[in-house]
């Protein structure tokens, strides 16, 4: 009988590991920050005692979500302009918006509010592609989240630096800040082709490969885009990632809209993750991304949220619904997309994604303790005859109960058991109004 | 200072009137089952007194909301089987655990389950299609929801009948029975045109008529069912029940996925209610509806869940999210099927469509005081600048705290007033494992 520091258990765990072994009457081990042994309940209490156990009755156990691209802050921003032509909404809203609000404090403050309401959504790991990095990752850090933490990298002047160097000296800065800490992950956060130069993209690989961090890039996430660098570089964007080397298993790379068949094979060939948000690219109407081909060319595509603004919301149980719904139809077949590939996209390939493959994204021993409790017993799923269906075409993030990262309760009966929710939510209605004075007047 | 029986108070009231007025500090003045007034909560509290108050702090009151095409009963076969083609799901798994299960029993109890899960995502009266029509009509009112309840009608034999005429004398009774009842209206369901003939149509048309009462029928959901009337009828499925006198203002057609632009002409100027079931259309890859057309035609649109069983929930909120999100895509234009726009579908569009304009769908004196509270103090619905946008891109069915019909208090923060949730709940489960049992093991 080994003594352990925690067992979780749950009427059902959904492993996501190699097997996808999902079971019923199951127990989670942990010690410290490590799972060491999933399941049955029976199995567990033999073998191991602890004075801690979280009972889990009525509930489903499954790895942490994982958000593999958003910016955080543009939480204080949703709602703030919908229903408007990207055009309008990024030059004539946002962008003033950041203008006017974007300093430290407001980044901290806004990241608290997307990692409470990310945490109550059952995501335990995301990628942010922000300025004011450290904000970011100290307010990351402080609820207690993972995050890989994109220092942002574009061409022109902001409130963070004025060139391609200012930046590329800033993410410097941050990766040897923060290299080696236990949640956050630095990595470097090229805006995108169009507002990062070639040299500016050949820059930002060098210094990511120095220190052998992830790189993030928006890419081809709508069709100006490409055309913009079809006639400036005479190749579409993914080509020109390509040409300069950024292609690889160590980017992220956001969107992929508008992808021709022999873009589909270039990210599949050099192992890009791809990064799928389809909720925004909806509501933008930026397109629909081909996923279901990327899928079939074995590129890894997992999902993100993208910002709060133009979502609106930070739920990756929605982004599944969304995209297994959606591709059915648009692909014509029904059996596209299925419910478990999509949790797969939400779990596992999401932290292989994030490069935490080896650290979480499915429940077995010597994975981090990340896990999430969802209730079942809920008018809206009920009855329960296949766990898959149910997490992604039947649960919301209110269903979220408890959630564990590196074995931490931080969300405990959907309280935030790691911070003062109120006061998060008192200093985000104190930005607000002034957000909404002075937007109203503009 | 007039009595009244209660007042409802919130932070906003969101009217759906004719003015599309949004009142900070609202209150409505309720006598009996009807609205008497709605104004600031100042102007309310100096008019009107009553010893009965819902403080709705915190908390914004809208028109309940209104799903014109569902199959309450379906919600036991929920998740039962999916990603499955249309065929396959249908013929090997849902007409045989309908054949199998289906009894007044068995729709007695799904329906109570059914109507647990709407008026907790907010829905205060919707349409069905289904069978055994009187226990649909107990159950619903049971729980004291409002439902436009279809006595069912086929060509082919099933538990209910052998023939159309069967099914038209059912229905027959059906209505007479239920004729004048305070919350079901009685109405005829039609399954499809390939499943009636033209006479059974012709019928039933006759049969509503007489009773002045709304026919359902589900319209061009699919590309086969287009193709099957061409071969048979040698005209497209709308052009067919237009030849034979269906088209008008009194006939809810679901669905409505493939149509030709003259067919869209067809049903906006016969002011045919057509309910939009995205979520449903997009499961089973049936296509996606031209509803930005049908609404520039001037096409009465409204939002279906369609049954759980192809969603896999009753939620209006997910389908206007859903659908103003892909619209926008579809068409290539973010500013398609607007939030407000959304949100009138979903309510003041969707009680029009059920016959039940001059009953309810708004709040405004001398309507009914149906009424849903919902939470905004929730990190995802924070920062608030527009509360359309709250609603459609933001708010799920578990921010629905309080839900009021015809004056009565159905839903209590988030608990059956009306009922026993626990007794229903078992219920459910009891005849899933019987249901999953036989399943399995065919």
């Amino acid at each position: 009988m080994e003594s352990v520091d925690l067992i979780v258990k749950a009427d059902y765990v959904l492993t996501m590991s190699q097997d996808l072994a999902v079971i019923e009457g199951g127990a989670i081990a942990i010690k410290g920050s490590k799972i060491v042994a999933v399941d049955t309940a029976s199995q567990i209490l033999q073998n191991y005692s602890s004075s801690k156990m979280i009972n889990g009755e009525g509930k489903v156990a499954f790895p942490g979500l994982v958000n593999t691209h958003t910016h955080a802050a543009m939480v204080y921003f949703r709602g703030l302009s919908d229903d408007l032509p990207l055009k309008v909404w990024l030059e004539e809203h946002i962008w003033p918006a950041e203008a006017k609000w974007l300093s430290p404090e407001f980044v901290s403050d806004a990241v608290e509010l997307a990692c409470l309401e990310m945490l109550k959504a059952g995501i335990t790991a995301y990628a942010d592609m922000y300025f004011f990095g450290d904000a970011v990752a100290q307010s990351t850090k402080k609820i207690g989240m993972r995050a890989v933490v994109g220092s942002g990298v574009v061409d022109f002047p902001s409130a963070t630096g004025n060139n391609a160097d200012d930046y590329l000296a800033n993410a410097d800065r941050f990766i040897r800040k923060w290299k080696g800490d236990d949640l956050i992950v630095p990595s470097i956060a090229d805006h995108s082709a169009y507002a990062c130069s070639p040299e500016t993209l050949k820059k930002s690989k060098a210094l990511a490969d120095r220190y052998d961090v992830m790189l993030q890039i928006h890419l081809s996430e709508t069709e100006w885009e490409v055309n913009e660098m079809l006639s400036r570089h005479g190749r579409r964007p993914a080509a020109h990632l390509d040409s300069l080397g950024l292609l690889d298993e160590h980017l992220i790379a956001a969107h992929c809209v508008w992808l021709e068949p022999d873009e589909i094979e270039l990210l599949a060939k050099s192992k890009t993750n791809v990064s799928h948000c389809i909720e925004s690219n909806l509501k933008l109407a930026s397109g629909i991304a081909p996923v279901v081909k990327m899928l079939q060319a074995g590129v890894r595509v997992s999902f993100g949220t993208d910002g709060a603004a133009s979502n609106n919301d930070l739920s990756i149980l929605s982004e599944m619904s969304t995209a297994a719904k959606v591709h059915k139809a648009v692909s014509g077949d029904p059996t596209a997309l299925t419910a478990k590939q999509a949790m797969l996209m939400a779990t596992r390939h999401g932290a292989e994604a994030l490069g935490l493959g080896s650290l979480c994204g499915s429940l077995a021993a010597g994975k981090a303790a990340d896990i999430v409790l969802a209730e079942l017993n809920r008018p809206h799923l009920i009855p329960l005859y296949d766990m898959y269906s149910h997490m992604v075409y039947s649960m919301t993030a209110a269903d979220i109960d408890t959630v564990l990262i590196g074995g931490r309760v931080l969300l405990e009966h959907r309280t935030l058991a790691s911070g003062n929710e109120d006061d998060i939510v008192a200093k985000a209605v104190q930005w607000s109004k002034k957000i909404k004075e002075v937007h109203s007047h503009s």
